[in-house]
């Protein structure tokens, strides 16, 4: 396959892609191939006028009154349902607040308490540092015991001590190689030996077809500025199954989880349902600009955004397969084993990462040896992944990798 | 004294007052008198371009690159030692990040961890419900007892049960009743016996001037989004002594508060300095919205700040006294004793606040009896002061507070 007949397949499927017409909706600089919607997603045209009613009306001008007659104290949870619905979970089971790490906090401390009598939390080895982090710290707080796995070993290790076992946390995607690990199984032989399952979402809310509820997924949490496009840091989501919210206790207990939050009484009341998930005032003008983002999915099912997200990835790996041959590749090729990235390895990654983004194909660099490149389906073409293919051969060719220029340094 | 007779004192003291200046710094709707600052500050004019640049420029077109181009990284620390300013902090001791009920949870931990052998968190019995309620489930989480005493019964506490007191968490101004506690002597009173001091100062930032370095103080709490004109739900500050830093711990282990945040190192390791408040990702648009309400403080001290705040309340009390005669109030007439805010007592409270609305002066009502007016020194006018009170006087006249529209709802 020439470069000529990986065009001609990307300008077909283009065409025939039924996510392509979402493009519109987001701003996008000229001359530039996003490939980091993985960790910041673009912006969509309409959180500017979002941000700006936010802003001079809704603050500007009705003030105070806007917690009612704007909507802003129902928001988290109204927000929360919109995420629900590109998620899979049915109303009144997501709410937006906080940020992934302290949700992460609370779905540990809370899954302790609902497992009481279970000593071990199995989380995923690789997933992202901040959810070992705070697994440690609540092992070490509710005196429990923390075990890392890798998610295909998860499985094994609950057949021998599932028993002991309080809680699952796992992350739906490797963060590094976009690997994408078996929600259902993993789900499922969690329950089997009476624990308790939890998702970390960051990479699969907006790109997966995660359907929580059709897999009865316990606990979730995610965060929305990636493929959910809310903008930087916008408040991250949590999901608790109805059928546990009754029991679901953190030690958070702010003004906003009450279940009479006006009534300013003396002691702790956690509301029912999943407000109980909210603590303290949540960053309104970060909330409600979120919601520009997910309206950008207005229209699309998310077994079309995945669908598009695989044919992209798999354009890619091709791509790279063709054009690349001595790149190696980190990200599993099996469709069902992908998340929405590829990542490739390479002894040089920090100055390839370095060298594209010179050439306007923007990823990024993760520690030791990874390019990572996400495929935001919603604003990515297959003409833009055969091209970042075209441009990364062009960099290695070059030898602009070892550019001086390029040495380690602050590329996040 | 007549209302011409205050009318005339009012436009003295505005065309006196060295803060009345910033006044242009907001945008405020026609025909209203604001006085619910210290629920929800004004919007600064500058919010508008500042919010408009985050999205369109910051997120839109320098996309990822933001997080160090524009200085997303480091922000938290930096609009920290900017408010650090306006408490009388010296840079590097505040952060801004999550919220106040999220910081109270850190400084909960982290203070009983700090004197690990002393049983009683002193809270203070009438603070914000979020401050009791966090108290309490840090001490059923971590072994320990609260007592709940008003203010000024906490130096004799100290002298007697001093020796097994962790910290004492006093909000510096009574929500309810705007009293402003005696910030200097409570501090002394408990490091005398060895205990902590942390001040929540969610009525006093912006507002008080509060000198935390000044008096010692070892940790503190606020919110921006009042006196601070932060705008809706901006994210929270958290104070943390210099000298307190490299043992303050609390089980919020997010990346964002790791040494080496982007070396995704295998166990958590605190940053040093006031960097280890950190948790997850900040939301960017509220915490660089945010600034422009800092800016607005521009040109002025907080001496100056106080000294506006004080004659405005001053003269407000003045005009009750001779307006409303038969009006009770709560807030104590010494100018030492007093927050920013006013505090009526009124049976009809609630129908007392809609009218008021309905006549263009916000306040807001606070369980059980309370008519609660803020007066915010940058942007509220001693003659607005004056009118709000002859606004009041004209509703009890007309008995428009009892009008049955006005029943109990969800004005919040």
């Amino acid at each position: 396959m020439t470069v000529e007949d990986l065009r001609r397949r990307a300008a077909e499927a283009d065409a025939a892609n039924p996510v392509a017409g979402l493009r519109d909706r987001f701003a996008l600089p000229d001359g530039i191939i996003y490939l980091d919607g993985n960790s910041l997603g673009a912006q969509p045209r309409a959180a500017e006028a979002v941000a700006a009613d936010v802003v001079r009306r809704q603050w500007g001008t009705d003030l105070i009154r806007s917690w009612n007659d704007n909507g802003w104290w129902e928001a988290p949870v109204r927000i929360g349902d919109r995420i629900g619905a590109l998620v899979g979970a049915a109303p009144g089971q997501v709410v937006v607040t906080d940020s992934t790490s302290v949700n992460l906090f609370k779905v540990l401390t809370a899954a302790t308490r609902l497992r009481p009598d279970r000593r071990l939390i199995v989380t995923d080895v690789a997933s992202f540092p901040t959810d070992l982090y705070l697994a440690d710290a609540v092992a070490d707080l509710l005196d429990r015991e923390v075990v890392r796995l890798s998610p295909p070993e998860v499985v094994g290790f609950l057949g021998e001590c599932g028993e002991d076992v309080a809680l699952v946390a796992v992350s739906s995607v490797d963060y590094r190689t976009g690997e994408a690990w078996d929600l259902p199984t993993i789900t499922r032989a969690a329950q089997g030996v009476g624990a308790l399952v939890s998702w970390d979402l960051c990479h699969a809310a907006g790109a997966l077809d995660v359907r929580l509820d059709d897999h009865e997924v316990d606990l979730a949490v995610g965060c929305t500025y990636k493929y959910l496009n809310g903008g930087p840091g916008s408040p991250s989501f949590l999901y608790v199954a109805t059928r546990h919210q009754d029991r679901f206790e953190h030690p958070l207990s702010g003004w906003q989880g009450h279940a009479e939050p006006f009534a300013m009484a003396d002691r702790y009341t956690p509301a029912l349902g999943i407000d109980r998930g909210r603590v303290g005032s949540p960053p309104v003008l970060s909330l409600l600009t979120l919601e520009a983002g997910l309206d950008a999915f207005d229209g699309v099912t998310m077994a079309e955004v995945r669908a598009a997200s695989l044919s992209l990835t798999g354009l890619f790996l091709d791509a790279v397969a063709e054009l690349l041959p001595e790149v190696a590749v980190a990200t599993p090729p099996e469709p069902e084993r992908r998340g929405s990235q590829v990542s490739l390895r390479h002894p040089d990654a920090f100055g390839v990462v370095a060298a594209l983004i010179e050439r306007g194909v923007i990823g990024d660099f993760r520690e030791p040896d990874i390019v990572r490149l996400g495929f935001a389906a919603p604003y990515v073409s297959h003409a833009e992944a055969v091209e970042a293919a075209v441009a990364l051969r062009a960099v290695l060719d070059a030898g602009e990798h070892l550019d001086p220029r390029h040495v380690r340094g602050t590329v996040t």
